[in-house]
């Protein structure tokens, strides 16, 4: 399937290449990359077309990026709700990732993959057990996925991490490894002092859960008499970048250090609020200049894996937590979604529609009621928008999903009845 | 259309009668009432069936309630965002309205409606201008609406809704009026003693937006020495029920006034984060047993028409606000968004599936990724479910959407050009 040269034409194309106006034109893909985006008259060097599609004037934009996420928590999915992080962590999660083999990761990734190809969602960045089962599965269905360790005083171990941060890195195109680990409140200084030597010995971005909870920050101001976030760059965690997953909980001196640091915040709305975490501040971070990428974390604390869902609630939390209606405008968040969640995950290939960026691409419906009258398409995505409006999701070059109806090299019942399996035994 | 028989077989049904347990079997419909739940063994008993549905083992369920709604603001949906209430109100809201006109309502109510279908909703509770217009609309499409007079200084006088009472409510099965005023800060005592005296001539339950922002409440208490719930009470404006809209800064004594006249409350909490209004106490509420329902508000301020983010923000909302992530559990938001909806509407027949009860019901697709596995139907349905899964809604007996196809007597792209046309005619 790759290598294919697909023109899509009569769209409406959000390029997100330092704008978020409308071209009315089209798209050429060649392979895996974007070779052309304009108005389409220069017929005569187009390229024999395995397939030209009619975007029927609907919306083609890139990809939304999924920042944070555990997808394999698939077959937690409703289990264990309507309790707090860490009492969910410990009594629910915990036990009943013990009993998950090697392989129940590779069919409850491939679950998640298949939501996120719903809401548009052509990356993600994932953190979960057994790493190369979470490559496997991202190949298989020819999705896009940056993993990260989550190394914590029970899972992986420091020469674990070195040696797939050098392995997968290598493995496929559609993969990237980044180092990280799981959190401050699960990791000894020992090992966070392993990784801090690690992104010094690699000159790399170091990337973790940080300040997810109230409790978490004061437990940490207990133990070491900072912040994790001062803490952590206390050891020279983030010499080399990275970034944050959640920081709800962030002092103006943490937000310094991010800034500092160039490190990102990845934010996670609907996790934050079925947890009652809190709401962060989304807008103090624009106001510094720091990325915000967003995440739907895992569908065990969300539950759902939705772009768009978590769009809304980036802007509607801020505009709460702030008392004004005019925080957060829609176009920051899209920018959020789609470019800061690219820059954050090391994906600055895939992050806008543009000559020899990667085709990673979704054709967006605009003929459906949630999405008239076309005063303001952007906003529409961000305010309106939903996984019924996803017509098409492409990942480097490949349709994945198009019309509900998914190319992934698997049948959908045979994933679903294999998430059921996996879920049942453990019972 | 009316009066066919349709058998949906091999369903899970969730009846929401009296429990969210679940029923392997199926529901017939005979003309628009519901003549059968079970497991499907009397088939001597079955009539003559002009359509036998395979629901494939998905959810077949009462529909949503949109228990508060502005339909016809679809014009303005994505052009006038990021704003607070009041400034929206009356810089964006009533210039634009003013220019619109009776047959503009026609049509831009029906674009709200094929949203509705879309998210499983199958009645909505509806305040705006041109009343008769509003009707025609849902009787023209098949679908439900309880309209509720608007009144206010500058809308309608209360011989236009006492008129509006009588005849509206003798109009068509498919439509009811409820007597009504748009809030306190828009109406006069001398209105607001009218209103309350028609409630007493009729015996009739009056409706108003009510306590949505800090600063109505204040301005109230400016105005008269009481909160709006307080004041409007001692207007005797409750003798014989109604509800709230909104209810975000709600004191104790104003739910005790709600406990004691068994007034609903009727919930908007993606309007209210949209707008920076607040979170509702939806908690306390349920503690007093005051009848809560969910409503999207108007798509100006939403902006979108979707009972599945609704759901999702109830209880989010109210865990955020609590700081308690086990606040207001799945199986009550669902309650609130079918039972407390009809309930507060009047709409007691549509309540839940048994044999009587009128046919609204929509099936909902659980083989997509968001619904696997099925660990729990109801937590599936508020937590990670969305428009996408709604593959059936059926109004009084008959289909009006099926897989993505409106079945309403007019084409969908028929709406979207006159939503188009009417705002470009404004602009």
């Amino acid at each position: 399937m790759t290598g294919m040269n697909i023109r899509i034409y009569n769209a409406k194309v959000l390029t997100m290449n330092s704008s978020t106006a409308l071209i009315d034109g089209e798209v050429w893909v060649e392979g895996n990359r974007i070779s052309y985006v304009g108005p389409g008259t220069e017929a005569d060097k187009m390229p024999v077309w395995d397939r030209e599609m009619d975007a029927a004037g609907n919306l083609l934009m890139p990809g939304f990026k999924n920042a944070h996420t555990h997808s394999a928590m698939t077959f937690l999915r409703s289990y264990a709700d309507d309790l707090p992080l860490l009492e969910w962590l410990h009594q629910q999660v915990f036990p009943m990732e013990a009993k998950l083999q090697a392989v129940d990761v590779y069919w409850l990734s491939k679950l998640a993959i298949m939501e996120y190809l719903t809401s548009g969602i052509t990356a993600n960045f994932d953190m979960y057990l057994y790493s190369d089962m979470i490559a496997r599965a991202s190949v298989d269905c020819g999705f896009r996925t940056v993993i990260v360790s989550g190394l914590n005083d029970f899972s992986f171990s420091l020469e674990e991490i070195e040696v797939d941060y050098l392995r997968l890195n290598r493995f496929h195109e559609l993969i990237s490894y980044q180092l990280g680990f799981h959190a401050e409140y699960t990791t000894s200084e020992e090992l966070l002092k392993g990784v801090a030597a690690l992104a010094h010995k690699y000159q790399a971005p170091i990337f973790t859960h940080n300040s997810e909870t109230k409790a978490e920050v004061e437990q940490c101001i207990g133990r070491y008499g900072k912040t994790p976030t001062a803490y952590l760059d206390s050891l020279g965690m983030f010499a080399y970048g990275g970034g944050g997953y959640h920081c709800v909980h962030m002092t103006d001196e943490d937000l310094d250090i991010f800034k500092k640091h160039d490190l990102a915040v990845v934010t996670n709305p609907g996790s934050n609020v079925k947890l009652a975490s809190g709401m962060a501040r989304i807008s103090d971070m624009m106001a510094k200049g720091i990325t915000v990428a967003i995440g739907t974390d895992g569908p065990a604390s969300n539950n759902c894996l939705d772009m768009f869902r978590e769009m809304f609630l980036v802007t509607g939390l801020a505009k709460l937590r702030e008392e004004d209606a005019a925080a957060v405008a829609a176009d920051k968040v899209l920018e959020m979604a789609v470019c800061g969640g690219a820059r954050a995950m090391g994906l600055t290939d895939c992050d806008c529609i543009a000559r020899g960026k990667l085709a990673d691409l979704i054709l967006i419906d605009l003929n459906q009621p949630n999405m008239q009258p076309l005063n303001n398409v952007v906003k529409n995505l961000v305010y309106s928008g939903s996984k019924q409006n996803v017509k098409m999701t492409m990942v480097n070059g490949q349709i994945l999903y198009e019309d509900g109806q998914f190319h992934i090299g698997v049948e959908a019942k045979e994933v679903y009845q294999n998430a059921n399996r996996i879920i049942g035994r453990m019972k």
